[in-house]
């Protein structure tokens, strides 16, 4: 039996450098989890003494900080410096793209609307960099009751849909005389949808592997069934039954967007053990 | 026979304007049609001696040329500078604003994406303004096989539906980064466009008056063949056939934004007399 991963899976672009990050700067701590998932920020701690304070004020001088993926609020980078204490900036350049867009669109006198979940720490650290005038909005209603400016810059939460995003965006044109349009929104989960069902077309079995609560890999789980009969979503290797690769042909591999590659290569290992 | 106007119809304020500094400006040529009416421009030749020349190359020193509603390209009118042409400039102020950006944006480096009719005057002008890379198109899939940057600026002719705007700027955010959309569509346009909508909902038939070659009033007409089955397109009151109003309860009128209220008040009157 083969074995192949799909042409993309698991972390994206982002994630995987905000680990390697951590993984180089040993005895430090993230502010916040430096991505949701505990096994890895586990991992971290335990080979590299990553640790993890949840409040900015927990931070003295002499404490080395890793700003995780999504980025941070102005004021705390302010506090930072101002307190002297050493940081490395993890955020994923796609996330520093719109905090930069926010800051100078701002600057310019454009009213700011951001597409995006206002209690997500990658919107707070976005909408932070707004000098004026920003608002965070998921529907169109939400912009109704807005007075806005004849002149609006719009950005986008890096995960969210395309499809809601031109919907906020057709609004704002019909009724405003410019709208700079910065398409901010990140196709790595999409990438790992197209990837995954590519894939399964071809596979006579199909291993997704990621948290059993975890959206994105159900939506993985769900895209591969459309087209494989035979699909298992798992957590690890331990799952993995001797039984499922009987007179298969082609296994292939996907995971979600929280599963570390260590996992991944564990599940692999042991399906090839099988083989 | 009930006979009902439209809430909003006819002249605009571009058009006003222009036929004001045409009465103003007695002895003068305007370059092209003023306005897409042949018969206002027949009174105004008749009334104030404001004539019509096709070519700028007929225009000579000592001549008083008027820059029409549509603009002019702008090699046109650096020819009349050269040449020392006395110019009185009617460009609509609503057409005046794309040109200005177009050659804004293109200077600062964004490609140029203008929604409209390469063949219209207005476009022909607005289009003149980019320094570079500008491209006219009607349709979605004209875009397909056009490589633009990253960075792009979009414009409307002033008479186009904004429903149809909107799905080229959808198709750029999707697939550029920086999409800069100038809503320059006319409310003017859209507000005779709502009315007609309204009235030729209920109305039985519905006489659009306008030139035949105005885009605003194949619009107008387009609008109300949509939910109303007798429309018929009359640019005066000699083609109104008696034939039409047979058995019809309510006539709906509206006019283009180059259709002067003489034309539509005879055109009233006809209507009146044949009920």
């Amino acid at each position: 039996m083969e074995i192949e991963l799909a042409k993309q899976y698991g972390f994206c672009f982002g994630v995987k450098r905000a680990i390697k990050i951590a993984e180089q700067h040993q005895n430090s701590y993230t502010f916040g989890p430096l991505i949701h998932n505990r096994l890895e920020i586990e991992r971290l701690k335990n080979q590299f003494n990553v640790g993890l304070k949840e409040d900015i004020r927990e931070f003295k001088k002499g404490d080395k900080l890793i700003i995780r993926t999504h980025g941070i609020e102005k004021k705390n980078l302010q506090y930072l410096k101002e307190q002297n204490i050493e940081f490395i900036d993890a955020t994923c350049p796609f996330v520093k793209k719109p905090q930069e867009i926010v800051q100078n669109m701002s600057r310019e006198g454009y009213d700011i609307v951001i597409f995006g979940d206002k209690n997500h720490p990658e919107i707070k650290g976005v909408k932070s960099y707004a000098e004026h005038g920003a608002y965070v909005v998921l529907e169109v209603e939400e912009l109704e009751n807005i007075a806005l400016s004849d002149r609006i810059a719009l950005v986008a939460q890096t995960t969210r849909k395309i499809e809601d995003f031109k919907k906020i965006a057709s609004y704002l044109i019909e009724k405003y005389k410019e709208v700079r349009v910065f398409n901010t929104i990140c196709n790595a989960t999409f990438e790992n949808q197209i990837s995954a069902r590519e894939l399964a077309k071809k596979a006579d079995i199909m291993i997704i592997i990621g948290g059993k609560n975890s959206s994105n890999t159900k939506q993985l789980v769900r895209i591969c069934e459309e087209v494989c009969d035979s699909c298992y979503h798992i957590e690890s290797e331990e799952e993995v039954e001797p039984g499922w690769f009987e007179n298969r042909k082609l296994c292939g591999i996907t995971a979600g967007a929280s599963t570390p590659d260590w996992i991944i290569e564990r599940v692999k290992k042991r399906i090839e053990e099988l083989n």
